[in-house]
């Protein structure tokens, strides 16, 4: 028995939670078991990985040693958490993975894109069976996402203080990796409604046989 | 202007700390510009990572995202301590370096020494111009290394915590390397008199010219 991993990707503010919240009670509606996980973290070990990444200043690592970060916390995310879960047959939906440090850390901070890609295939290996890539301009998601953070005094603002320009860069390196691999990815317009963005995912969940509805 | 990198190897207990503050001084009283750093840590960033991984169970992390954590430490630590020091012409003495990762992360905790061997590659790429493996008795070790971390009352005990067939798989890890490598490897005799230690260890040295008496 093998499970379905569904992560969602985007920028900052995009909507992601919040729909992986959604897809995961629509699922669970109709008995399916459900797992709602993130990262960095969703295991115990990677939540604290996670703080060193999300909090602080933008300068406190390098691209590369962020990238080891990011990897290690997956790694230690896909043993405890995704892998069992897949393995018991569940429904996997992680609320950032993979392509997100190929944008954030390749594209947005400068790491080289192959040191990415090594790295990923030396200790990670899996892909998700489908990214759902939450498409919004970057301005109005940043404004979202930092307001967010802001409401719930949070410190996870790292990655929003490299600013507009950055996140501009990250939107068009997740919209090449849609690009890129179609078979993998589905690129969302995720803005509007949220109620007219779930139907989008809805629609793109189609072509998993085991979530087809 | 290119520095000097000498780094101590050996298992938990072997006198690494002392013989390295011991030869910092010796160097020093000629003159020298002498760094003495350690790993895990040595940068503030890396400190941090430092904390995951020598607190806590033993089975806080796998082989794998450990060596993973150790990496991105070691590349945080080279680039902000370790790259700038060897710039500027200076000798930097490190406790412990990619030699432990090789033994404690591949030989001792079961990683692939290939997965050890591909990340150092990846993201370090250097090696030290001369390792001095301290070579103890595991036994004797251990009792001196849990000894000192109850005496200052820390909580760094999760290597020392695998216990004693850990530590002599360990040694042999440390004694293949050093057979392995000679021309970067010097084997020291740890056992004895402090003195007679540092005595070895300055024969050892005179390989290096820069470091010749």
């Amino acid at each position: 028995m093998s499970g379905t991993f569904v992560t969602f990707e985007g920028v900052d503010g995009a909507g992601k939670t919040t729909q992986l919240r959604k897809l995961a009670a629509r699922l669970r509606k109709r008995g399916l078991d459900v797992v709602e996980t993130r990262e960095p973290g969703g295991a115990p070990g990677a939540e604290e990985i996670r703080r060193l990444l999300v909090e602080g200043a933008p300068g406190r690592w390098s691209a590369e040693t962020e990238t080891l970060l990011f990897t290690a916390a997956r790694r230690d995310h896909m043993e405890r958490t995704v892998a069992p879960a897949l393995a018991r047959g569940a429904v996997v939906l992680c609320d950032r993975f993979a392509d997100s440090t190929r944008a954030y850390q390749a594209a947005g901070r400068g790491a080289s894109r192959a040191l990415v890609d090594a790295l990923h295939e030396l200790v990670i290996g899996r892909e998700p069976d489908l990214a759902l890539i939450l498409d919004v301009d970057p301005e109005a998601a940043l404004a979202r996402g930092t307001a967010r953070e802001a409401a719930k005094g949070g410190g996870e603002t790292r990655f929003e203080a490299f600013g507009l320009d950055f996140q501009r860069r990250l939107r068009d390196a997740f919209r090449a990796i849609a690009a890129a691999e179609p078979q993998r990815c589905a690129l969302i317009d995720a803005s509007g409604a949220e109620t007219a963005v779930a139907a989008r995912i809805d629609a793109a969940l189609a072509r998993l046989p085991a979530l087809a509805p």
